[in-house]
């Protein structure tokens, strides 16, 4: 039978996991396998995403549910990713490499929060808004970028999310796309 | 005492349960009440939706969630509903019946997932973008399409959901709203 | 172990909570921390808000988790705060005081729900969209006057939470900003 207050140590539990940013030494040993593969793939991830306001860059809920806030197409070097997609503005291509680096500030964020990637159980949901054109009706294109890179780094099993793809007038800081996720981690 | 263990085993049950498209025969003489409103109602339902790309139709997570992907306005003869709505482009009334499709859209979605729609436990959340002009100002009532045939779907208990409809200048494919929802089932 | 029915019994049992809008006296003796505070600051909470349509102004999910629908930015009067921001329209300020007022509405929902404020455990995930005319870029200024009064209102350790903010070209009823929100509470 499960109690009040079983549930309610699960989510103190899992506040104080997720807020770890170091891992143990011996987490770090268990599981090396996302790692190595983001090497395999040449991919390197854009530094770990900070927030400039009263909020967290993510969010820790019951169920081992970790909400990620809006992510935007940074790039290696810091940069941004901007302009708006469309016939008379940036192309798709543009645009799905846009989705692709704002998918890998996520992966970033993930890495920072959890220490490590084979802790993410399932990417569950992913939400991205695409800034477009009026006539610019491909947003689902330019947002493969991000789900095809997920599929990349957690494979089949774990990289699996439902999805919705938007498109709107404008963004936060003129980026191409931002995108938040759900994620469910492992302890 | 919840053990993590047991918390693990549920989630792997509810993949493997909503993984499984074709319901056992048990399941589907247990329950036939909302198949046959459905049948009272008149309603067709449209084929079930499948993603095109590196994504699911829906995702389950813990706690017997299911996270339902953007859905389009998607006709039994299988065309989309499209356009703009506002003053300068369609009306509220096509607004509404775009609706009205997308979220039949989402419960022909969770009869291949789930079965049995009997298995619905509540709609907790529906989220409605309204291809929009920029002097439309009633997305709310183009949402109704969605909210009012999820009631009459699954009733007043199961059927009553959180909402949030907004405007945009532009969606894939053109359609005339995008709707996604979170689901809670039963077993 | 758990069972499937402890976890539709809790569920049963969140449901029948959350629809409870007038707390217990012994509820009411219990906690006064924020709405102590909320005097302390001055701060009146505009009216509860309640949905014209079939849907709810809320929803209770599994692990004790509301889901808030979509926030208008209501004035203590019952006035909505409209129009768009950006160069051509209405000043980052104006934004700023309407996701305020939007993030006090859902603020006030939360009370008129749980009865007393200090069973928010967590504000898990805000969602904001500002009406923003084309060249406005500055989204996440305007969204830190939810996140602010949020953090004000609740404190650290249960106001911190993730954020998504976008842009659009129209929301419902000409408003500046519309914000919905996943809350975590206590029983």
């Amino acid at each position: 039978m499960l109690s009040r207050s079983a549930l309610s140590t699960l989510s103190k539990r899992s506040l104080l996991n997720g807020r770890m940013t170091t891992p143990s030494a011996a987490a770090s040993a268990r599981f090396v396998h996302i790692e190595k593969r983001l090497e395999e793939l040449g991919i390197t991830l854009p530094p770990a995403s900070a927030p400039k306001a009263n909020y967290d860059i993510c969010c820790y809920a019951q169920g081992n549910t970790m909400y990620v806030s809006g992510h935007l197409p940074l790039n290696s070097n810091g940069d941004l990713t901007t302009g708006k997609i469309g016939p008379e503005g940036e192309s798709v291509e543009h645009g799905y490499a846009a989705a692709r680096q704002a998918g890998l500030a996520i992966v970033s964020t993930l890495k920072a929060q959890l220490g490590d990637l084979d802790r993410v159980e399932q990417v569950v949901k992913v939400f991205g808004i695409v800034q477009s054109t009026d006539s610019f009706k491909e947003q689902h294109l330019v947002m493969n970028g991000c789900s095809d890179v997920l599929m990349e780094v957690f494979g089949k099993e774990a990289g699996y999310h439902a999805r919705s793809a938007i498109g709107t007038n404008t963004l936060p800081l003129d980026v191409s796309v931002e995108i938040e996720a759900i994620i469910q981690y492992k302890d």
